[in-house]
């Protein structure tokens, strides 16, 4: 049954297979997963050649050391990758679990029963790592998997879908489940959004422009990912100590991600004694600080604006604000905030379970980094993305998030 | 802050109030269901009177008896409608209850925790008890509500919104979480799809056009309810008894509605033993039935087309295949399913399983009628509707299905 448009066909041999998928056993997932991670550092070479092509166009292009660096496959991250498809085999299975089920008064049995969504599609910029991070999660969770990884990873994703298939082969499962709409452009991308009956949900991951189009175009069902302003709420009763070592490592430790803090607000009554020492530990970290008037007063060399406090800067950047109560700094969050992360540092335990209760977000810390807000840090394995919408998914996303459900229904002639 | 824009006035006032009603404890939430279960109660005269507005328009404009039967409030209706709110009162609170949670090994405890979407947006036709169904369940789970009633039910509905406003006051809560925007007319419901960051999910319930044009338009999440072209598949090892009493349950005991059989699948096998009889009883019942060849040499009246088996009838109106093999019913099923529900009558074990695994639907059954996919059948108390979409809910929504969850966080200074 081919037709006359080649990415129709394609969606239809990647939903064909998909559905062969769906009933496979974890034995057979997980074998095909120890061949992916076989097959990964037996091409090496290969992946690293292919890799130095899409480095060079982007290098010609300028695309910026930032996105060089996430393009970049090198061979000790390569080994990383087949590691992470092997953390993903000893993962349990989510397909056939029960998630909660009854036997009704007239002695029907219902149970509602995780199923794999089908089709997943995934959009994404310049990350190869994410081709084989959300393939073999697809893989694991039963889900055939449509991925447009952008012209910038190209020769990449390329050869890394390739050994997909061939591993999925040689475990005797349909290599058409996954396939990379690469080759038909922007194109291709706006008519994967538009794929509905073929594609059960989209994953668009990558920069705050990319998810609004998808979220915008897309009729079939998305999974919001990503961006991240982060705030740090440093309160009156926050222990000094404490205080800066998580509010360094939610800026410093990786500013380019985006669980990392954007923004630290400051109890003003803790300010006098506190703020003159954070804003010295992070400018000696490299940060560069833009501060309201009274962080200004304390050594925040350059003023914020509007602009500051709705920045995802994902560099050495943070916008630096005094507040007179918690109740003004939850106000500045909700304003502000993209729902993703948001932390206190405090000793208050009321102003803690406040802060919690009140504050909307996939996730809310007390006395935490922000940087824990991680499927690997949550014990999850390697993750899909970190959601930051309220339907489906909510906060780092693994297997489960990847998986629908089903109402099994028994019975033995009843009727109504 | 009022705008100069009564719609997103309205809105504004409405995500005011839900953020105040998401930390209500279920105390509150309950003593406001009470005071509406005893409101409507009261107001039974007045209802009654702003029905019978709408009734007349629906007369003159000549909606159709099922339409007008749909749009009518009695005495006894109300009644139940105050009972179905008293059901509701006696669910457990969704809201705080941990889905899952664990201590790191560094310490830090994560709770994935159950909170309110927010504000929940309705689209729907007609129907004036999904406001109360809908607003109850919303007020249940600590949501706000925003309804689109339709133009045909508008009387009603601006009564039940204000009871509902009041009986919320009466208990102390905060009556603008709930409001109607039947007064903006199209343009609202338009404005409504287009909400984002207003409202938190929108659930249309009614047509399949109502629907589509949701999913279509929709900048807020969707959640898909509804339309069910729904199979019973008689295997060739049914029993005779059993096959009759369930086909024509799925088929006549309530056709107007979702969860009705529209088609009948039977096994060649099966065929010659049990269709002639099959077919007298649905005729007996006033099914009017067109068949495939070998249906129509069974008794099947008229001829079946593609389009027969492509429409939801919502009356007695049934299509009749037979098929070689429950490869072929299955296969049917896959073309022309909604993915609602899908049933199996059948002795044979294997294909029993066979079936449940491979038929992809929100509920799959065996030897049971498919009029059981049904919130308050399942348990659920009154239900929000039936999801046939793959992404966070699907099948009959109840409480939980109305809830986003939260990670809480606690720590004593962990960083990465």
């Amino acid at each position: 049954m081919s037709s006359n448009d080649a990415f129709i066909d394609l969606l239809a041999r990647a939903k064909g297979a998909s559905r062969a998928l769906a009933t496979a056993t974890t034995a057979e997932k997980n074998a095909a997963l120890e061949e992916l991670a076989r097959g990964l550092e037996a091409a090496i070479p290969e992946i690293v050649a292919a890799n130095e092509l899409d480095l060079r166009r982007g290098a010609e292009q300028q695309i910026g050391d930032g996105l060089l660096d996430r393009l970049m496959l090198d061979e000790s991250r390569i080994r990383g990758l087949a590691a992470a498809v092997r953390d993903i085999v000893a993962l349990p299975d989510p397909v056939g679990e029960v998630v909660r089920g009854s036997t009704l008064a007239n002695g029907v049995t219902i149970a509602q029963t995780r199923v794999p969504f089908g089709l997943v599609g995934a959009i994404y910029e310049a990350r190869p790592n994410v081709t084989i991070d959300i393939a073999a999660l697809a893989l694991k969770s039963g889900n055939g998997a449509v991925l447009r990884g952008g012209s910038a990873a190209e020769d990449s994703n390329r050869v890394l879908v390739r050994l997909i298939q061939e591993a999925m082969t040689r475990a005797g499962l349909d290599g058409d489940a996954v396939q990379t709409i690469d080759e038909f452009g922007r194109e291709g991308a706006g008519r994967l959004m538009r794929a509905r009956g073929f594609v059960d949900v989209l994953i668009p991951r990558g920069s705050a422009g990319l998810i609004a189009t998808v979220v915008q175009e897309s009729t079939v069902p998305v999974i919001e990912t990503g961006a991240g302003i982060v705030h740090v709420y440093v309160d009156a009763s926050a222990d000094a100590e404490m205080a800066e070592a998580i509010v360094v490592n939610a800026k410093t430790h990786r500013p380019s991600v985006c669980n990392a803090a954007e923004t630290l607000l400051v109890h003003r009554d803790a300010a006098e004694a506190l703020l003159p020492r954070l804003l010295a530990a992070l400018t000696e970290r490299g940060v560069s600080l833009s501060g309201d008037e009274r962080a200004r007063a304390a050594g925040a060399p350059s003023a914020a604006s509007d602009q500051t406090w709705a920045t995802e800067h994902l560099d050495l950047a943070m916008g630096v604000r005094v507040v007179d109560s918690i109740a003004e700094a939850i106000a500045h969050i909700d304003r502000y905030s993209t729902k993703h992360t948001e932390a206190i540092v405090t000793n208050d335990f009321a102003n803690a379970e406040r802060f919690l209760a009140e504050v909307d977000a996939a996730v809310v810390m007390v006395n935490a980094s922000t940087r824990f807000t991680d499927g690997g840090e949550f014990g999850f394995g390697a993750e899909v993305g970190i959601s930051t919408q309220k339907m489906h998914a909510r906060g780092p996303m693994g297997l489960q998030e990847l998986t629908s459900t089903k109402w099994i229904v028994r019975g033995t002639g009843q009727i109504r």
